[in-house]
């Protein structure tokens, strides 16, 4: 922890798509003070639309964030970011909220500036943030793809990493402002996983929401020093394609494959969703982590996290070091 | 005036695009109770296209109504509602705001429910009415299209009829629910001009923005009978197309045209457009106005009027009869 003042606990969720509203929606149960910290690489659907329209960071990911952290008196305005135009048409597809976040992002500028506008208009308590405020592109080496087995191909493109029907290894992701660069971190991103009292990887789809993060070398040096209690939520199914077939322990290896520095507090996961626990435990281990395995599973929607659970599950990973947040 | 409350005018302008603009920038320097009541007829640009794509509302005349009663406190809303998309993709040309007032339309349905939402985003002290709850349609009866001078054509859509080479004899308006029928008025905009002190109309274009109000029966009929004072607005220079060389006069003698039993309390002209005063003071005395000539033409955007010498000039036109709202 990296105060002893007694405000509320300081989370962090870094994440995208449907496994970081998991966390979040969990997070705001035990906490006023969260921070999203969300994956801008997405070049698919209605964001890939308007990043290739517009040159703007894809507003997907960030748009659901905020809908998850969204106060319920302003549900009117979460409804409307999260509503899609149907039909055939121009707009077929396009969420409302990333048409606002398109509009805000032209005439503020600044992502933060936008997203802290957003966060007032949807009632957020605490805030959400852009890994970086550049969009990223992705690529990943993908074996399995040729008749030769060991044969490396090149992936590049989320939606193309993440529906690979082959076996992803590793990936990548570069700045594409002018030529093709690191990647820089959004600074307050930086400042608040190294202020957190928790941060959490996961749920996810495993490449291409968890872990980007780790592949942002300012994020990736916080997530390695922050002082913060470090968890990892595990996803309760593989995800078709880039994750098809992978074992709970494997997404640790794959984890540590691409941050060997990294250490890890707690590793959470569902009791239902891990075949065998020996081995889990023994790859949490690997990485300095306890394993907790715990009842997650939403009953009614099969494949994601029951925010209450979810919560009640967080709560006693960290009552295991202490018990200051009761 | 329909009471003899103490409270704040209450002003009621009817019209569309630009020329709304400037009565409702005028109007919120007398009073904070300013209702504005707009045409729904628009097939042209970001709304024609929203229309047609979605079956809603053109909110474009309803998005410029909620820009100039914004409160400043809001003016980051109401930059970000004006704000067009550029580049050549699908989202260029559209308004933001018109994109999240199609938003809220689909997830609100009902139109004065979306617009009083619009109204607290943007700080408007008042509100913004469309005359019409549904889309409606406009045709025109314009002559000068073919070699015979007296051959009358009958011209589809609002953008057509503005922009005519021809000129335009009469308008009408249909509802397009279904079959086609009479336009149903929005129940609190016929409301609004009962209980209304003033009633604007004008400026704006003639046909397509000014008329329309009076070719909707239930509208028609509460212009004419209410308690309040009717105050016509005319334009500083005639539109191209629609109005091409029509006289100051000629304007009054269209809208008696439309609305024979309509009786006017004052109409308010700049002093440097209107060529012949003593016709222009005929016209109004034979609708049973006075006329008012005053310098009301903003010095640096040529035609468009000052809006604070516009509601020095509608003060002006108000203490007439009475001196109560000073």
């Amino acid at each position: 922890m990296s105060t002893e003042d007694d405000g509320p606990l300081r989370a962090v969720a870094l994440g995208g798509g449907h496994g970081l509203q998991a966390t979040l929606s969990a997070l705001r149960r035990i906490t006023t003070d969260v921070t999203a910290v969300v994956t801008v690489a997405d070049d698919g659907g209605s964001s890939g639309r308007l990043r290739r329209e517009l040159g703007l960071l894809p507003p997907g990911d960030l748009r659901k964030a905020l809908a998850a952290l969204s106060d319920d008196g302003c549900r009117l305005w979460s409804e409307v970011f999260e509503h899609r135009f149907g039909g055939n048409g121009a707009l077929a597809g396009h969420a409302v909220g990333n048409l606002v976040l398109a509009g805000l992002l032209e005439v503020l500028g600044d992502p933060v500036a936008v997203l802290d506008h957003a966060c007032r208009l949807l009632g957020v308590r605490g805030r959400v943030l852009p890994m970086s405020t550049m969009p990223l592109d992705m690529e990943g080496d993908v074996v399995g793809l040729d008749e030769d087995p060991t044969a490396v191909r090149t992936i590049r493109g989320q939606v193309a990493v993440a529906s690979t029907p082959g076996r992803v290894k590793q990936v990548r992701l570069y700045s594409t402002n002018g030529r093709r660069g690191a990647p820089t971190a959004c600074p307050e991103a930086v400042r608040a996983v190294h202020e957190a009292d928790v941060v959490l990887l996961g749920p996810g789809s495993w490449f291409t929401s968890v872990l980007p993060h780790l592949l942002v070398p300012e994020l990736h040096e916080a997530l390695v020093t922050t002082s913060a209690r470090r968890v990892v939520v595990l996803n309760l199914v593989p995800q078709p394609g880039e994750t098809a077939g992978f074992s709970p322990e494997q997404h640790l290896d794959v984890l540590s494959q691409h941050a060997p520095e990294l250490r890890v507090d707690s590793v959470l996961a569902d009791v239902d969703s891990v075949p065998t626990p020996d081995r889990l435990r023994a790859a949490a281990t690997a990485l300095g982590a306890r394993t907790l395995l715990d009842r997650v599973a939403a009953p009614a929607t099969p494949g994601r996290h029951d925010p209450e659970a979810l919560a009640a599950s967080l709560e006693a990973a960290l009552e295991r070091r202490t018990d200051r947040w009761r």
